[in-house]
């Protein structure tokens, strides 16, 4: 209490300070080595959206209130993020007791035995253990490319996801998918002249780590009218344009499930994307984070390239596939873990070594998220003293999920000039807006996009923070926003409406 | 047991797979998009010696052991990198009980509470509380920069460090030191003319991200014979080499405790360091892990730069430092975690707000590792109930770390032709070897560096694997090699006497 007390306290000092200093930083700036003149140019081109104006506006809000500032609303609801337990979604019980236990071994020692037995289930106990003998502690560096035991574990849920065998060599674990994602672009990238091809609309990840190692995104988009389908015609024409552009186009991106469109091709779909891939001699990079957020499971089941590709024969032996997955999605939403891995499928041999190379100089990823990873790919199993807890956990979320993801597109759809996509599987929606004239014109004065501009007017009224469509990219001419599905459900109706009201009143201030 | 027996036998068929799929990839690497030859040439040109060729074959070696074979040694001792932990050094109990509560917020519920209370003192279970009250679950994405909270608590250890304010809003949390440290190289580096000062001997990070940056490193030497230290004779010279050559030298790196060389800097030597920086206009990048591994204190106490920048006065109130912290060293070697700061003293605030986006494309640094942080920090203070045994702690590691660095250096400076500066601070010695001609021969013949073949022997004698000296650069026609002094002390006697008799038989081997 009294160090709390303190802590405020503190905080008024350092409030000042800051004051203080922000004066002193402006009026010398001229003075500094660094600055946004000086800095590296493709840092300071970079654009990502999902933590942009709109976020960082939200985390003002979200202060106000704490500091006990009126608005129209008492709480900053955050979805402009897949951050499902930042909204309360509980974790998976037998997760958090086994990585507990790993963090405190002592408890396992003999003398507390009987006592632990008290709090934790015999397979969490015996999990822990076995993690321990494989791994040593958890505060020692691990191999670069994770903990042997764990990449071997991975490799057999692998296996038994797609019936074809897999490689623990050729896993790396990483810091949740995105460093994975940054890696393999980087490796990628010979010269200026390379051109990786990315879907339109895409998670800016891709946009932003392309220009960040100064590549060239060549974009093939949706069909939305199809569902955000996509067709080789579009491909061939999307490759095309990149070449007679002078583009080395070596790479295509694949997000599928989609974000933030949320669709799940079929395996004809992926098999003719892979034939393409053949074709035109590109690497395919498969964000596959979303494969257990399937929401129609009979007409739209995940299948993961790797499978497709196994399937296809010896003609396509070579075909090169890097597919990534993360502990931060699915029923799991261990996002702050910063867990993931990734899969290489046909990659060089010595490419792997450079792999390896790169991935020690940042000496290992964070061996809680390894830990994580081992769960998700090795959850209980029938028979097991958890399993019964963990599959209504996690069919629990599931289903829960598969409402909210109908409920509010169902939302979206009853409201003048919003049509959306039903979410076949991720987490997100992406509704169409139609904007009136009068608020593109408010927006051309405000100097926003639209879309940002219909966003800002969303979370100044409602809390509700999203990401305009401008930060994923669309066709020309329309616009969108990205919103989760992840509010709780008990405030979900709530929520609904508030979009609702805010929708109305939005068109009926700018009504043409 | 079950379940292991299956491991095992799918390991072999997973060798299998290894084999076949290895030789595919070599009969068709030809039919690759990505390899060797098409890689981004940067990521094929660094070197990083620290987990180079050495360690590598220290973990073929460890496996074969494993898998039963003999050899001259029962096992692998990893003196190349500063990895406690793998070292069975203890965690430190409060921290882990206070890490174990937050995985695991369940075990904090009213009807847990009186089993709780005995396996944890109150202090880590009010702890824990604090800790979830500010951060929420550890399984959602954190603000970019960390969280909010635990860098309110940085500051003021800061604060107290150096009895000067620090402003939790230029503090950024990061996944270990490593990650900063890329971060500001590459924002840093605006074109190829850019230079970056550098120690020799220094670190690897620092030549393997300049060089991923492709950016110039602008080695500065440190000086053997006055026990590893630098003036700024040395600083000008090397600064007027690098702009002879048409270098943009823009920022300085120093390491404090040295690493691998163990020096400390006295308060002078730092103070000529900064006036140094502010006259030729470099940004000072101070590596400060450290800080707390400081062996004579009273000859040789810590300070901050940022402390003796701020007791500079007026004149230097523009000069801009960046200080890097981690949770990975000092006595509490939580490295797996990836836990770590930097503090950004006169930094620009639109360079921060870049710094801020930039670290958002990775969404944040893992909870577990701010976590660490915070208790690095902010541990326990006299009154609370975990003190006694957190101080007897660390005491206990810190007085074991100075009797071996004692041992290690006077059992190096008893060999012939072997001489080694004491470690002021620091994990490491960094022993000077005089490498016989016929051993010179030998290692030309084996395409080795002379330090390079004498670590290989080393290794495949002994066991020890330690880091040549020129994975650090080091004067022309000298010889040295990086040795940790953290295996335990109860067989520290016999890793001493183990390198002796190696030596003695290299000698011997190789006498002219």
């Amino acid at each position: 209490m009294l160090r709390t007390l303190h802590r405020i306290a503190q905080a008024n000092v350092q409030q000042k300070t800051r004051q203080l200093i922000s004066c002193v930083a402006v009026r010398y700036s001229s003075a500094k080595v660094l600055t946004t003149e000086t800095m590296h140019p493709l840092i300071k081109n970079v654009e990502y959206a999902v933590r942009g104006a709109l976020p960082i506006r939200a985390e003002a809000l979200s202060a106000e209130l704490k500091a006990g500032k009126k608005l129209n609303f008492d709480k900053v609801v955050f979805c402009n993020i897949g951050n499902p337990q930042q909204l309360n979604q509980k974790p998976i019980t037998f997760f958090r007791q086994v990585s507990s236990l790993c963090e405190n071994p002592e408890l396992l020692a003999p003398e507390n035995r009987e006592l632990l037995s008290k709090l934790y289930p015999a397979d969490a106990i015996a999990r822990a253990e076995v993690l321990l003998k494989n791994i040593g502690s958890i505060g020692a560096y691990s191999h670069s490319k994770g903990i042997p035991f764990i990449r071997e574990n991975v490799a057999k849920f692998i296996e038994s996801r797609d019936g074809y065998s897999a490689n623990p060599e050729h896993i790396f674990l990483t810091q949740g998918a995105s460093s994975g994602v940054q890696t393999m672009i980087q490796i990628l990238t010979q010269n200026t002249s390379v051109g990786i091809m990315i879907p339109i609309p895409q998670y800016p990840l891709y946009s932003a780590t392309i220009s960040l190692v100064d590549a060239a995104p060549i974009p093939y988009y949706l069909n939305e009218e199809e569902n955000w389908g996509l067709s080789t015609e579009d491909l061939k024409k999307s490759i095309e344009e990149g070449r007679k552009a002078g583009k080395d186009v070596r790479a295509l991106v694949i997000i599928n499930p989609g974000n933030p469109t949320g669709q799940c091709l079929s395996e004809q779909n992926i098999r003719e994307i892979i034939d393409f891939c053949h074709k035109e001699r590109l690497l395919l990079l498969a964000d596959e984070v979303y494969q257990t957020n399937i929401y129609m499971p009979k007409e739209r089941p995940f299948h993961s390239f790797k499978k497709v590709l196994l399937s296809m024969g010896e003609k396509y032996k070579d075909q090169e596939l890097v597919s990534f997955h993360s502990t931060s999605k699915g029923m799991i939403g261990e996002c702050g873990r910063r867990g993931g891995y990734f899969e290489c499928v046909n990659i060089d041999e010595g490419v792997l070594e450079q792999l390896y190379k790169i991935s020690s100089i940042s000496l290992c990823p964070n061996v809680s998220g390894q830990i994580m990873v081992d769960l998700m790919t090795n959850p209980p199993v029938e028979g097991d003293a958890s399993y019964a807890k963990y599959k209504s956990e996690i069919d629990g979320i599931f289903q829960s999920l598969q409402r909210r993801a109908i409920k509010l597109a169902s939302c979206f759809n009853s409201l003048e000039g919003i049509t959306c996509n039903a979410a076949e599987g991720a987490m997100y929606l992406f509704p169409r807006i139609t904007i009136p004239q009068k608020a593109v014109e408010a927006a051309k004065e405000a100097k926003m996009a639209p879309d940002a501009f219909y966003s800002m007017a969303m979370l100044d009224a409602t809390g509700v923070c999203v990401v305009p469509g401008s930060g994923f990219g669309q066709e020309a001419g329309t616009w969108h926003f990205r919103s989760t599905f992840l509010p709780e459900e008990n405030l979900f109706d709530g929520f609904c409406s508030k979009i609702e009201d805010f929708h109305k009143d939005f068109l009926n201030k700018y009504r043409d």
